[in-house]
């Protein structure tokens, strides 16, 4: 009898793949600026949080948690007085962030032909 | 009396700026796998709903509107027998496109060095 062999790749387009849950945790709305801010260095909650504009306490921590628990993040306790918490990347975040960077650059530099769309969508809606 | 002269520059990081919403837009869920579906080549509705597993119909119809608006997917009735919708790239999709499937292609090999990392937390979690 002929064995298969099981091949295990990944494969975001199948909904029950793991990868697309870890897909959407490095492109959630928070995610993607936190590991941006971390690419510019190590970084504490507080430095995070007023980075990341408009974050909430919760909403930030639970990003991270999540991050960290994915091997993106690395949380420290620092021993200094008065003790605090660092966030860096880990060797695997410090992979991705420079492409989630590279991602909003081109969103910002985008952002005139965006609107030139939406004026024309919406002449375009107006007209139809 | 001296002129400043008014920078409209784009920062994700502002929670004001419409370049967030954009961001947010082209990496939501349903978003990034719909684009890295059309950089496959030009897809009608029911094609692109079946190669994005698991999306309804209102939500990837909702997310094409959002995308198409933006200026990064084009929409166009095709007025064959029988008549259908077809869905392309625009030039700028297309030039974002890349960087969703190479974002992909990283989260996909990364997968194993995830697992390693959620093995790990966990057990240090049960340590703690």
């Amino acid at each position: 009898m002929e064995q298969t062999v099981e091949q295990l790749v990944a494969d975001v387009f199948s909904r029950g793949c793991t990868s697309r849950e870890v897909l959407e945790h490095v492109t959630g709305k928070w995610a993607v600026l936190a590991l941006a801010a971390l690419h510019e260095g190590p970084r504490r909650f507080g430095e995070l949080r007023r980075r990341v504009d408009g974050v909430s306490e919760k909403m930030l921590a639970q990003t991270l948690q999540v991050l960290e628990r994915d091997g993106m993040v690395h949380r420290e306790v620092r021993s200094a007085i008065p003790p605090h918490v660092e966030y860096t990347l880990t060797e695997l975040g410090a992979e991705l962030a420079p492409q989630l960077v590279a991602l909003i650059g081109f969103v910002e530099a985008a952002m005139p032909r965006v609107e030139a769309a939406r004026e024309a969508h919406g002449e375009r809606s107006a007209a139809g």
